[in-house]
């Protein structure tokens, strides 16, 4: 049985980790670490889990912990991963962190946008980018897998089959962009309090966002030159859910929806969590939200000869901790769908 | 043209009180207190009111604030109030109170309940209770009044015409209640964040909470005899919005519904802000959300002769804000209904 | 492996149950019967199942259907499941019925709460009541299970230990209770349209609702005697989740929240589902929702003696299909928690 | 007074003219016409204007209901105005008309995307596209006003400032957009039901939805060369509120966010309704919903020489009805902003 360290268990994506493999017979979460609680259950933190998983939280001691599992997943802020995780590597374990830490080739790109120095900037380049549908292979063996961002991971696997193909030009690619309030983090903030956020749909990282570099450098690897895109995140008032609705300009003039289809579905054919949908039928994310689905529609406008392509996830899952429990039944040599082939709950 | 003071001008009770006033042509919101956001624009925090309610905030200074208004609302916590209404009165101003500090005749109930030693309790025995539709007369000349809390407003008016024309015992009284968030203020508190809030039903203050006490001695004046409640609220996942179940046993057992709503038309018969239905319209959050009024369902249970009583209300509105402008309308002179009379939006 | 027909599968409760069972390996669902979208993939009519459950909808033929499983579970209005599960019975079936058709021990009090004449009364004195807390005996055996109704499984599990116990007066209880939307199942009505539904709390079936006589049979037979009970269910802005905030009297005077919980914890120390909580801690629905679990809290109130319990559970889950998987496993020999232990998302 | 006709009254447009209208001392809603509710209360049909509009519906008889009033507001479906309105012109009546029928200055556009034949295409050359802010002078005197769809309002004045001033290119706009619920009307369709909407994001009416061509009209007459448009709405879940997000390609390389918010200002100086927020301040719905106002953010990407505007209004409000009766007013010639400057209630 694999065992598995937590750190940072506590936030959501973390609880969703908990959730997703709590009742799993192939892996034992042999430790869930929380500096902030500390000495509590674990399903006193999330009630939900009364019964399910009560383990009690520990601090954050390197030593102490990393004698209990040989797979960590860090579900950190940026930056505390910096520092984490090197250490977890020094110690021989595996790590799959969901921190933008390890996400860039170019720690300049990082240092810029994100706006601090990297801590560990030598393990930056070995790491890999944790997107299993882009980079299955060098995850099996990685040390170091980085979970994408959650609209990195909705926008990439949209655009990848256009570019990848050479169908739509890399140039003017607009990605308009919106997230379920869970994606902010579990946080006492005012501007994300109920009264605030219901019944209210808000724009947010107009121009600036952190996510517009690593959807570039994913694009750029796979168009083979430079790609720039104009990305804009929204706020909806629903807890999960997440939708890139992008344009392309098609190159060729004769293109059809079905024509475009056939290259998406061939693109993503082993892709167990990857589904195109038929002509006419688009997302919606109750389909995908908690899940670990992505589900991609295709529409060619051709009174303007452009490429719409709209993606759905749910931010928590394929967008969180469901590619990281995927990464790490494809790191662990599991069957890569193993505990992640339910289905959303619909309503 | 009266002048008016709002302390504690930026919470949510605060807010609605200058949407309410701030186009009145015979009411000047003169000054806005918040010590909080002091020296920054009203709209600027409450970004709804942009051009329309511009005045900046200013922080609490009695001298300064008592030369600009001859009438003050205060919309503060609870112990609070207690130090600051006393000034206010000292240099003649009539104030309005939103806190539960004035609204026990009793101190002692006061501080059992709050759990706070009372700062002014001389005032306590000459403010006046002020729902009108009790109290009228007296809050027309009063000093100081103490607006009554939302589930007290929602039950009592439920509750009145039965205790009065003593139809139905005033023994074994239940009150079922839920509200809104918006009930619990404005808040950095991850317990009322979005993603704990949304599609979450929870109870809680059982057995203890605050407002039980006032529903208790209001009940008590109208019944001529001591009443206990059992009263248990509950949070649903609505902004705005209080509804109230109560359940009463009926003294006779002959009663039919339609007799009761002869007794409970006749009862509020001047009331322009109680509305008795029909028999068989029960009322619903949304026919009152964001406007003064509170909806009235009765309904008989004949198999065992109990009173079912459906009140609903806008927390903020006929629970809060609106009423402390109705106690304003009546104690300044105006026509009870100016600037109260618009509807809930309905959508 | 058992194979499965559900009859009314396009429903929302048919839909849970395909949700809950489609992954699982010991049962087949070998026939999904819904005449409105006969010919039609699965996945079409709920599209988060796309990949996952694809086989096409059947009409209802008996003949067709019943050679295609042994056990089948219903998910009809009442009176039609009266007319259709006598012909799975008679074709050596099991059948697990979700409808109020088979829930009652006297077709009286069912033709009077329902106002239809009872399609196939012989039956229902043979159907055992499906809540496995109580009847878990009788379900491994029986040909015909009548599911009960969600508010019925929410009220009984709450109140069952303090009457069979005999620490609550039999006389006067009153539950009010509230629901999520998916309740009302799926259709197309106005009155659960978004936007007659969204931030609006209701109440309904004041004094008549007819889950009132289920919760009044299922009591009296655990008190000895007969029960009433004075029952108030809510409309509440959310798709799932059920609460029931149930008052007893207490009969003896020295009874504290410790003693009650642990009688509590004793009479449901062997079932897996019911979840006591730790004095102060109250449910919350989305603790449950999405699950198979009833969470319930326990509170004495001193002042009025009065024992206030408070429980929730999913409607469609313990309500209603987790309920219905759970009774399957127990009927068909499998272990009762199989497939179920599924903790909610939280979030 | 001036006397007003209400035709489709009962309609969510209709319900919120009503509310809008029900207090004013200068108009009187003469009659509320609605076939379906025709001798019901309006107040039974909109619970929430009990006591405050208790007029009963009317049929839809031309020459009954032109006898009572001079002004008609038409909310009727596209088609049926085509028919209704040329009946009430006839009559000597002056129209402001909800519908697309009149929008379009080419019959030929209406038809194609509408795909209906026009019935009255004479109509449409005279009618004047009643947007205030580009029109106010056409609209002092027009007999027949077609008010803007939701979707062109926000688009057109997020726009139409940058193609005036010739700063953005007319060629490769984009706009995504988005809308709550009660954009689709009042039905009963499960499409739009609770279930199937809370929570959930989808995208709609790709490469097809018939407010583009409207927006392309209005953007062509301001750039004065042919403006084609990638148009793309979405629905969230949230009852009102709606937000386009325009992304245009600046033409020269110079210009900064405060020069370009300098032009704004400017071009909307007069225009009480239209509030260009400032640098770094970003629309949020709750702003505009249940207002008449539309809040207008700009941003320059110049990483990509984008120039991206971000508008928001109510759909309700300035997108149906408030824009109907702020035409109103201005062919009535009473102040614009009549009945119109209540804030949104912000929670």
């Amino acid at each position: 049985m694999l065992k598995l360290g937590i750190i940072g268990a506590t936030g959501y994506v973390g609880a969703e980790i908990v959730r997703l493999i709590a009742l799993r017979k192939d892996i034992e979460i042999a430790t869930v670490v929380s500096n902030t609680f500390a000495g509590r259950p674990y399903s006193s933190v999330y009630q939900s889990l009364r019964g399910i998983f009560d383990k009690t939280c520990e601090p954050l001691d390197i030593d102490e912990i990393s004698d209990k599992a040989d797979f960590f997943i860090t579900a950190l802020p940026h930056g505390v991963s910096g520092e984490v995780v090197p250490k977890l590597l020094s110690k021989g374990k595996r790590v799959i962190d969901n921190s933008g830490d390890f996400r860039f080739r170019d720690i300049k790109v990082y240092e810029q946008w994100y706006k601090v120095q990297h801590k560990s900037p030598y393990l930056a380049e070995n790491a890999v980018y944790g997107l299993p549908e882009i980079n299955r292979e060098k995850i099996k063996t990685a040390s170091l897998t980085a979970v994408p961002g959650c609209y990195p991971t909705c926008s990439i696997l949209a655009i990848a089959p256009a570019l990848a193909n050479k169908i739509a030009s890399p140039k003017g690619i607009i990605i308009d962009a919106v997230s379920g309030v869970s994606g902010a983090g579990r946080k006492s903030d005012l501007y994300y309090s109920y009264c605030e956020t219901e019944g209210n749909y808000k724009v947010y990282g107009l121009a600036n966002h952190r996510h517009t570099p690593e959807i570039e450098q994913e694009l750029s690897l796979l168009a083979g030159q430079e790609v720039l895109v104009s990305f804009t995140p929204h706020l909806a008032p629903m807890k999960r859910g997440m939708m890139a609705t992008c344009y392309l300009d098609l190159i060729e003039d004769d293109l059809k929806t079905c024509d475009i289809l056939e290259i998406y579905n061939d693109y993503y054919k082993n892709d167990p969590f990857v589904r195109i949908l038929p002509e006419g039928i688009q997302p919606e994310t109750r389909n995908v939200v908690g899940s670990n689905f992505v589900d991609i529609g295709v529409t060619v406008d051709h009174r303007l000869n452009k490429l719409i392509i709209v993606s759905a996830l749910d931010n928590l899952g394929k967008g969180a901790a469901g590619q990281a429990v995927q990464v790490l039944n494809i790191m662990a040599g599991f069957d890569e769908t193993e505990g992640l082939l339910n289905p959303s709950m619909y309503i």
